[in-house]
């Protein structure tokens, strides 16, 4: 949210192309417009236009520790409204959401003293430097606080903020059976869509609860499926209902995939979001760098 | 150089083919990678694959007044160290250069009660927020001291910052003569040559000027020819002169243009610079969107 996606940092690359051509494009240049921007369409493409044998990356300075602020809310809705509140005053370098599924996950694995009684928590920090982060965590505190958060908890201190930081990670950790397939969804899928979307704030993500009965369901942000592949009947449940948390993620203003990219798994989703004119201009791009169809046959576009 | 390109604040847009097709790339959505980054790929194209017509926007919150650091040099050599020796520290939000020409050019329009035997000046400036950007402000005075600034001076009021700030631009206007064109090259063209590369920091911008004896030649950074257009020689002399400060720039590992694109003005140089391997990449993405040539036909690639 703060910082970006990972092409406003690479400056160069080297990329073979399908027909074996080794190409190099920009460089360690941190302004340079010569020419179409191949760079920042190869990053992303997943290996549909080229394999990329080298990237130069822009750097920035290491981060400071953070401030961090936690705050319990006793709805979905308060903690989305405290979300809204912060971003538009300020971007923070961490805005974690955790619905009372994932709280209580944590819980059992980190024994942290969460509210297992909350039914959403969020866990903000600001990076910013000198006064600055501290004054960004008193922001951030009065708006969680202005929209009824239950608790409020603020720290300077890194080592407690660097606890508290990574809770949700550890839920999915937790929750993943050794033995057996889970499928995430991706964490911008709902939120994202929200808060890209401030005049649909209305349209809340805790629309997944509508979503019907599923096995071993469990709705948190992000969304997350667990299921036995071996259980046919249950992988067709599971598929079923990933369709449908992307159709709604889409519906409310989401995309279906903020970070982690298409791959095979949403492939079948990818038509449908883009819509056909922007399909056909990826598939002519595809078609003019990879012709035959040998680079990463199934993926992506 | 902080902030990053245009492209890093494109989210989406709407974009009008060569076949006529309106397509909708991307959207309000801060983190979304479904397909490939179009919405980039057009952003720099210079109309030469679409015609934009919408744009989406990130925003960041406004900037903070910036804290300014002005100091002179007795050589371009010490204010380029002392441009390394600041951006291996942090950030800057500004960070100008001018040469000794540019330095006069600024006092004959505006006295500011500048050094006009300074070799060259850099006028820095930071706007982080809160304590940071008065600590920046020290770090940057304390590194244009330990190499050999023959003058410092700081601040922290917001109006005698503005004031200090643009001397530059100024000087451009003040240049341009009214009835004759002038050519400007690219801000970033030796500077991000230099700055992108620290292990050339030896191969000074300054061998701009062993380029001989041109008509009204006077080299500043960013470099700039004035001529008149009715002098025919006097306009191949010109040309020849650009062309080969082009040559310079990327020889020292700068590009021939960092901001501005390329136009028609640069594009003698683009394929050079580019490479044929390159170049061919970016000419089969044109032939891919636009197969009869019709959009900004003799302009970019």
């Amino acid at each position: 949210m703060k910082y970006g996606v990972t092409t406003d940092y690479v400056l160069g690359m080297q990329v073979v192309l399908a027909d074996g051509t080794a190409v190099r494009l920009g460089g360690p240049r941190l302004k340079d417009v010569a020419g179409l921007s191949l760079t920042k369409l190869f990053v992303g493409s997943e290996g549909t236009l080229g394999v990329i044998t080298e990237v130069t990356l822009r750097l920035l300075p290491a981060q400071h520790a953070s401030s961090i602020v936690v705050a319990s809310f006793a709805s979905v809705e308060s903690a989305v409204d405290a979300v809204l509140g912060v971003t538009a005053r300020l971007r923070p370098s961490m805005l974690e959401f955790m619905d009372s599924v994932a709280i209580n996950a944590v819980e059992d694995t980190m024994r942290m003293d969460l509210d297992r009684g909350a039914a959403a928590m969020l866990v903000a920090g600001s990076d910013e430097r000198g006064g600055a982060g501290a004054e960004d965590a008193a922001v951030m505190a009065a708006v969680f606080a202005d929209n009824g958060a239950t608790e409020v908890f603020s720290t300077d201190d890194p080592d407690e903020g660097g606890r508290l930081s990574p809770p949700a990670d550890s839920a999915f950790r937790r929750w993943r059976p050794r033995d057996r397939y889970c499928w995430k969804t991706s964490g911008a899928l709902a939120g994202v869509g929200l808060i890209g979307h401030r005049d649909r704030a209305d349209r809340r993500p805790t629309r997944a609860d509508d979503l019907g009965d599923r096995p071993r369901r469990r709705w948190q942000h992000p969304p997350l499926l667990v299921y036995d592949p071996a259980d046919i009947a249950m992988a067709e449940r599971a598929q079923l209902a990933y369709g449908e948390i992307m159709d709604l993620a889409v519906g409310l203003g989401g995309t279906i995939t903020g970070e982690h990219g298409v791959g095979r798994l949403k492939r079948p989703w990818l038509a449908g979001y883009l819509g056909p004119d922007a399909m056909d201009l990826n598939r002519r791009i595809k078609q003019a760098l990879d012709p035959l169809g040998i680079l990463n046959p199934g993926s992506g576009i």
